[in-house]
């Protein structure tokens, strides 16, 4: 791995899925170094080769989201060895179904974990690189269980509720300090494998744009980073055009 | 203890505070028979006193409400000594402030554990005592918190979010099967001890009814369990007529 | 009909359909002195005699309550006649359903000017009168419109929407003043002749308690008005156990 | 004025103040022949001539939003010797503030027939063209207001809430039918001549970016049309940095 990059530094926390990963795209190409980490850190290979292949520069980090010993590590490292961390974008979420009757304890806590206390984690650290700078963009991805609990996923609901709460709350602390805290509601399938595998029917709205292309959803994440500070939006929904809502 | 009680039972987890010793006492007085908990037991035993010498039926119950078998343990506990558990209420906060660059891991896990996990285990345990009988009450004590993210407040705002989320669901779900589960946005100081000794500005407020008295609350929470099925409300605000909004 | 009341004045604007009809009978219980209105005070009969044989006092005032001298001059010849007004209830909507492509202008309007401008006109003549007083109750009927926008229900939502930001105003205005506005979010069908005649499946609901009972409903008004100061709602909502939500 | 334009048509109705001069010159820039209204057409002028000095291309209409005849003449005109509307931002406002006890019909109806009733006729009307052809973009400009109703402000509110349900509606309805309904909640000062005669010390906050730029929310208005269809964003908040909220 290159010594101190030239660049300026976007991190990926949740790189691991379509979005992520071209979210992390999305950045290398606008000229940030991105670093991007999973907890199997063999499995970014795929994603880091095809940044270079397209002329961009990415590092790969095994890292738990959920631990705060390895968060503090991960950052420290970054900003050591690569540069000032400028974005960071947190894109874990672990949406799983269940009837509360039949929730469990763990489920409800793992999710919680991963989807909640990892972006609070990841956003308090970026926080405190960002805040003595005076600039930087923090990025959450929402879902529609952000904004209303639906039967059969309070679990989902709450974790993405109190994300929710988090971007909120850091926005209203850290806007006037200069960092733009957002918060992005995805609303609808995204065309990933998962949903290839286990929504074929869905999956066939494809054809008509009915399923959400990643290039498309970094495509905004890419734009709230580089609205000037006058005008910063804090939320916004994305959904395709034949979506209920 | 009495064995078998010939009254209904009315859960309150979290009646050490003002509100939820005035809400057990109006459940009392409503010919419930009252199951308090409290870490510390015999710190209930005021509150159980007052009950009683008010001619009512109350038992204290020594239950960690973050811990899943202890909670397990005082539900069957309840049913087979007490009788079915008919309402529940859910009256646990931990409002803490601080900024996101200095809030700890431990501590926004703590009221997270505490404000929400809590719930989330009473609340799903209720619902196993009163699905098979198709009928119960769930009430959740929420805060301006549950609604918006404010600088300062992200453990708390997530937390509230969080049970927000799980009120919503579980009403989603539970509703249809005859359990009505609200969530009451408590939005103003209390009559406290607490807002007595360290607000006390706020607290002078009291003569002019600018805080708010809990038995007053308690009122709204036997009004919402009190509701006929055909027109239950799942949220509703209570705040002293002066208080900003 | 009698000269000065001696009991205290509650008028209920919209008092034609069966909610309006329910509130006005359950203040009449209270003790107030029921002022009712409708279009055709010929229609109003029927309830003013139900009243009456219920031992309650009635008046029915033919006002068109979209035209402001004719609100002006009913509140001026309610005080004048009857009693200050400590009470008002506006009840009257107009949900009709279009395509916005093919819905008119006029019809936009319309709908407006019942739901919404009406509302106006009468809250803030009610608030005329209860500010130099210091007290007084204003509560608004919402509904599921106020909440969202739906495909073919531009209209009834855009003045359902405007009556909730003139509630939560007024509110935010004339709660430190002593008045208590509130709003209730009906969200469900209602027993009436409109329902029983139209959705013929829908009123079968009626027997597992599947549409609103207006005198259930009239319960949570009277509980509005009723609450002390230090502990007041502005917002509550209200359905049957077994809507959708 | 040019006969049948080779460019798709952008209408801007409200183009008299600094945001909707600056989305006309955004539009234009993109490529569009826009054609800009206002009551008073020769206000216009300044505005046509920066584009067309610009390279683009921009027409001129007197017009009054309000008035149904005027705006259906708009749009056959425009479609007949312009070109076919893709799309319309309607950005009209009509900010005043007054106590609920002083406002007048008059004023409230005012506000909400410029705000939103105009906002009905302009986004029916341009649904009608644009849904034959299922496509088009349709961008409504919101406020603080639209999301909730503030002492002093029930006319204002009422207006921007109408206008918010109108948009909702719209999308859920024209959606699917490729039409791209959006909502821009403006909250802040805008840097226009008003905000710096009658608010100088807001207008100070220039120097730090704390009032809005034009040309930046305009950026914005451009971004939501060029979305691609499988990733459209119904509603985003716009404020600077240091802007409470």
């Amino acid at each position: 791995m290159a010594a101190d990059s030239s660049r300026p530094v976007a991190l990926v926390v949740g790189a691991g899925d379509a979005t992520g990963g071209a979210i992390a795209r999305r950045f290398a190409r606008g000229g940030y170094a991105v670093c991007a980490t999973r907890r199997n850190v063999e499995k970014l290979q795929p994603l880091l080769d095809r940044i270079r292949a397209e002329g961009g520069e990415a590092h790969g980090f095994a890292s738990d989201a959920r631990k705060e010993d390895e968060v503090a590590a991960l950052y420290e490292d970054i900003e050591a060895r690569i540069g000032p961390i400028e974005v960071l974008v947190f894109n874990i979420g672990a949406n799983v179904a269940s009837s509360i009757l039949e929730e469990t304890a763990r489920r409800y806590f793992k999710v919680w974990e991963m989807a909640c206390f990892a972006g609070f984690l990841n956003g308090r650290q970026a926080a405190r690189c960002m805040a003595p700078r005076g600039k930087g963009t923090i990025l959450f991805t929402g879902a529609t269980a952000s904004l209303r609990g639906s039967a059969s996923f309070a679990a989902f609901a709450g974790a993405k509720h109190a994300l929710r709460a988090l971007a909120q709350s850091m926005a209203r602390e850290l806007g006037p300090r200069g960092i733009h805290v957002a918060h992005v509601v995805i609303d609808g399938a995204i065309d990933t494998e998962f949903i290839r595998g286990n929504f074929p029917e869905r999956y066939a709205l494809k054809d008509q744009d009915g399923i959400l292309n990643p290039e498309h959803i970094a495509e905004s994440y890419w734009m709230l980073h580089t609205q000037p500070r006058d005008a910063w939006t804090h939320e916004l929904d994305l959904r395709p055009w034949i979506e209920k809502f």
